[in-house]
């Protein structure tokens, strides 16, 4: 493993969001020498003005340079190809060169990490509108990762997102659909495979046998199959299987009280290390309830590290400087924690 | 309004559950002269020793009968046709006879209100499995009051599920069905209905002009199009008619963060007074997430006032003495503050 796999990558995000403003408000607080910034140089020096920071902005030619900037400098890697009037974009609204720049530069910072110039990547949001307005086809960085860390000639590798606070795991069966396809997508295939990405991944970091719940699809977990029996017939044979695999997966249980028996807080234990849930709003609702600040998003499965803050570009406050760059922070270190040592 | 419609009646809910001790715990903490019993009084006799109280029990004839009973002595009426043998019903099972009983005793109740010799219900909770192998064809106490409460001829009315604790409120658009089943349901004239129910019962609980979010049905509520359509289809119009009656509703908001905004806490006020969500789970899991103790059900439409905890019949502990009464005192206590005066 090279020194350079240590480094992370902070892509910008929407430029027409709070993106490049967390960004550098969560560099400027950590001031670490493991972190570049992948973005535009004209939109982060904005940036830097509208957090209310002073510092100066070094250039990169190369990721490699990183070691070489003076400290105090926030360092910024510009890809080529980057929309030339992205300072043009007015803040809080979707522009297609926005969802196209922030394309571009996970794009970027993916190549730079697959050439063996960085270990893992922290993104700051981009807004799914203007991508989609871009032309670009996957609905959000998951997705657009996923495709990227595809070997030539295969198949994307299988990746889930598991949100994350100081309380709280969820890993995501399905996502970014319609509910309606999001039911559709459900087998036992694919819940199996959730359940052996999030086995995986909690082992990484460091927990021997995660106790995985699964939370069923329909009220009540089906009610024995009243209302509905996709737990019968598609996620109980998934739990069992994983079981027969050695993986600590149990339920389904019925998904309105599973994540209040996870939740690990002051005076209540979690009776779970991670909840695996069907649909992406069974999942987020419970992680966002007390505020996204503390939350991060990671995408399990890819050849290297992803994560992110748990929040979007917050366009109603764009510019304005009252972003609040922790939930970008507790993403940073997420990554970190997350690379091989 | 007779005095008589300021009684409440507490059915016993399933005698394999905790429906029995919450009940006579509850009761035993309050003692106010407006709670009656309804159930087995074996049954109830058993609770009273499984929840370590001491009290006498008076077998009432009829409700109308609940003045004379001395102080400290808990009141219960037992309807006629219970089955004999529920005590042989084995805690912590399924069992039809359990769920018969329990149906007849919110039927009876039903009818006491009905008949003008009491104002409201506090239901104790029931096993839907239970109830579904004693043949009853409701899936759970909501649909049941529904029924019951129709006019003779008439339609069933409108009726909502509202969850209730101390920092958030959310109304239900569709319940006890599958999730699939639950999405084929919605149609703008059961939003707008739901919108207008929501309304009108928080008006009536003081609220001049109730802030209503309504939460969408796919994540990002359909990010404008791409992840579904019925928030553009189905929900925004009932919105607009609503807004149209003066009706203080908003949205659709994405699901996974409307819950967050409408919490309503310390240094975190809320944004809405209640969250109209398309599901079951969507508006369940944020409510429970911090724990059931506080949490109430309400059934808004209804012609009588009707609550209950926001547990169920927790097999696992029944029979135990450890079930907590916190949450039926709460419902009461909703209950009374629901009462016409």
């Amino acid at each position: 493993m090279s020194a350079a796999n240590h480094k992370l990558l902070i892509t910008m995000g929407d430029v027409c969001g709070i993106g490049p403003e967390i960004a550098v408000a969560a560099w400027a607080a950590e001031q670490q020498a493991d972190l570049c910034l992948v973005g535009d140089v004209s939109v982060l020096r904005r940036a830097l003005v509208q957090a209310g920071l002073t510092l100066p902005l070094a250039q990169l030619e190369s990721v490699d340079e990183l070691a070489q900037v003076p400290p105090h400098c926030l360092p910024v890697w510009q890809p080529s190809g980057l929309p030339a009037d992205l300072l043009h974009c007015q803040q809080g609204r979707i522009d297609a060169r926005a969802g196209a720049a922030a394309a571009l530069c996970i794009e970027a910072a993916v190549r730079e990490i697959q050439a063996g110039r960085a270990g893992g990547l922290v993104t700051a949001p981009l807004h799914k509108e203007a991508l989609h307005a871009a032309g670009v086809s996957h609905p959000g960085h998951t997705e657009m990762l996923q495709a990227l860390a595809a070997e030539p000639g295969a198949a994307p590798p299988p990746v889930r997102m598991m949100l994350a606070n100081n309380e709280l795991r969820t890993v995501l069966v399905t996502i970014h659909v319609s509910l309606r396809r999001a039911i559709e997508m459900l087998n036992t295939e694919l819940i199996l495979e959730t359940l052996r990405i999030s086995d995986a991944a909690l082992r990484r970091v460091g927990i021997a046998r995660p106790r995985i719940a699964v939370a069923g699809l329909n009220p009540h977990a089906g009610e024995g199959g009243l209302f509905g029996d996709e737990e019968l017939q598609i996620i109980a044979p998934a739990i069992r299987q994983a079981q027969a695999e050695g993986i600590a997966a149990s339920g389904p249980y019925a998904p309105d009280t599973v994540f209040m028996r996870a939740r690990d807080a002051a005076g209540h234990p979690g009776e779970f290390d991670v909840v695996v849930a069907m649909t992406h709003d069974h999942g987020l609702i419970p992680v966002k309830y007390l505020g996204v600040e503390e939350g991060v998003n990671v995408t399990l499965g890819l050849p290297f590290v992803r994560t992110s803050p748990d929040h979007g570009t917050a366009f109603d406050i764009a510019g304005s400087g009252r972003a609040d760059p922790a939930s970008m922070r507790v993403a940073i270190a997420m990554a970190r924690r997350l690379l091989p040592r």
